[in-house]
């Protein structure tokens, strides 16, 4: 709608403000977008709020709130402000009735219910609108959303845990711990932004995972409320092989198997133990993974992790349905016989994933390496 | 001698600037260490100057003469100075003659030839003698000469290329290049610091290496200088399978082939091409590798420099013989089929190589490790 040097030094602190806001909402949001507002009139903030929990008020309405009375200001936005009637009433419509001047928003919100729609309303009442101001940024934060919205497909993250020599576990299975305190704290907020956590059912069968957000080890503020929501957690289990005192079945929120048929007739005593059994199309003898991915965004999850082995890491790496890796590397070799990051049966370099690597940091003795596959040349 | 405590900020300060000084001589002064020295009086440096390529003044005589004179000054320098005649006359005797009131060193000289005679000769002038400032930086910038010195045997760094999922080479072997111009530059720079550069025959057969220090591709200060003396280039190769019409065998400088015996009557075919070739003991078939390091101590080689595939070079770490990890690691999943960062059969996680991550910096799009071996629990 309008490129950024139509924008001034002040109108980039002010969205800069907003995106940090909107931050504020990763954990709590889902499965609307995060969304921050800042109210600036005669240069000065006057009201600023971010979206509450989903079926509470989006940033704008927060914002207003702040404010008191927001007559001739300036409203930055992160997201196109809504036009549609959801849990809430639409925020251009809220913007117009409180006497907002200008509207500068990050970008267009690509949900088909709005894409545009809150711009034309705030166009009808003679509001100075604009868009594109730090729109990579803003992209960011709503990745899921935007992905979910524009592919019908969730954003996923894969996580992992090596060694410098790219093993995640001996060739017998053993593999705990590899990483230290410090990475597996750093995991708890990937699953608290988290709308889904898919594992492999060999990881409830060998550690009997639990695959919830633990409070006591999310080093974020407020973690409680982050935690309160628990994402979905999804074992991939194409036979039903799980067993029946998983420990993943006695915990409370959601438990969703997702297998191809009802081959050992488990169903119904997994129904009991309150899972879901949902039966998917098969691709290679298992559970088809863009299956799987569609029905998540189905159930509106923007954003998946997967904490698998290297078998399903694998496969969902060379469907091309991982968007990032969060790679742990720990300070230790393994050796040549131990198992691979990723199984991928590659044989030359033109069948090699492209990644762009965007960020290396410690986590104490620990690195993580993120990573994002890009297309093939 | 003496703790830190006893030392003055001035005393780290100028040790400090002493310690940059000897970084200066890390490509030329070998086989000697190279020393800093700062010459203070008053609070204010008087001379400065660091070790001449071998042959030439040390780090002291060169702050001697930069300064004119030093009467009752403070000498900082980054080694205790030598007391010997080798190539030149000692410095603690150079020093004491100077008129010097005070001696500041890093650390003793292992050489066994000082390791405290040069103290003895300052304290017998009634010259004021510490050491032990700053020991740590300055144990580094000379960690090949300390070692070869105490352990006779060579600091030796593995460099190797790999993908982020820890893969160096495709199964057939395909490998050029994993990384990009800005990681192939930086390893010009620890060619270019080492006395030899060590590789395996296949490496020779299939990629027809040169192994030289090219000055077009140093990024550093004064490359001509650094590039004038290359280090001696040695091929692994147990039974003389090198080719006669080989790069490496036309290239100015020492070329070595280390061998088991001479199977195939090629010695002097490669003799009469300039190369060296030394019948070293056997280890489980091949050349043994500590012995090939013992022989390169010999040669008065500090720093030496593995540049092989990962039998070689998981051979050296399984021996215990390498030091420091520069592992490269490039943007890109090579997959499970490929080949591994070392050959290293581990069966359980109790045999694992512990190691501590010291660095993790960007080239271009690829990303450096540096790494050490740890002592296993």
């Amino acid at each position: 709608m309008s490129d950024s040097s139509l924008f001034s030094r002040a109108d980039h602190d002010f969205m800069a403000r907003a995106l940090r806001l909107a931050r504020k909402g990763i954990y709590t949001t889902m499965p609307n977008p995060t969304v921050g507002c800042v109210l600036v009139r005669n240069g000065e903030v006057i009201g600023e709020g971010y979206t509450s929990p989903a079926g509470g008020p989006h940033g704008e309405i927060n914002a207003l709130k702040a404010a008191g009375e927001a007559e001739g200001a300036t409203a930055y936005v992160t997201l196109e402000p809504c036009a549609h009637y959801g849990r809430t009433p639409p925020c251009a419509e809220a913007l117009v009735k409180a006497g907002i001047r200008r509207v500068v928003a990050a970008m267009r919100d690509p949900n088909p219910r709005v894409n545009g729609g809150g711009f034309e309303i705030l166009k009808k009442a003679g509001i100075e609108t604009a868009s594109g101001l730090m729109e990579a940024e803003a992209r960011e934060i709503n990745a899921g959303f935007f992905k979910r919205m524009e592919q019908e497909l969730p954003y996923v993250r894969c996580k992992m845990a090596m060694s410098v020599d790219g093993r995640t576990a001996m060739a017998s299975g053993e593999s705990q711990w590899i990483t230290g305190p410090d990475a597996r704290a750093d995991v708890q907020q990937w699953r608290a932004q988290s709308c889904a956590i898919v594992t492999g059912v060999d990881s409830i069968i060998h550690d009997n995972s639990s695959l919830t957000v633990r409070v006591n080890e999310l080093r974020i503020d407020h973690p409680a409320a982050a935690a309160e929501k628990q994402p979905v957690r999804v074992v991939v289990d194409s036979r039903l092989r799980i067993p029946l005192d998983a420990k993943i079945l006695t915990l409370p929120g959601q438990t969703v198997i997702a297998c191809l048929s009802d081959e050992n007739g488990k169903t119904s005593q997994l129904e009991a133990l309150g899972a879901e059994v949902v039966v998917l199309p098969e691709a290679a003898g298992r559970v088809c993974l863009r299956a799987l991915m569609t029905f998540l965004a189905r159930r509106e999850c923007n954003n998946v992790l997967l904490e698998t082995g290297a078998t399903l890491a694998g496969s969902a790496v060379a469907a091309g349905l991982v968007d990032e890796l969060l790679v742990y590397m720990a300070p230790v070799l393994m050796g040549s016989d131990a198992r691979p990051l990723f199984q991928l049966p590659f044989e030359t370099m033109a069948e090699k994933v492209p990644l762009k690597i965007h960020d290396i940091r410690a986590f104490g003795p620990d690195w993580r390496i993120t990573a994002k596959p890009i297309e093939r040349l």
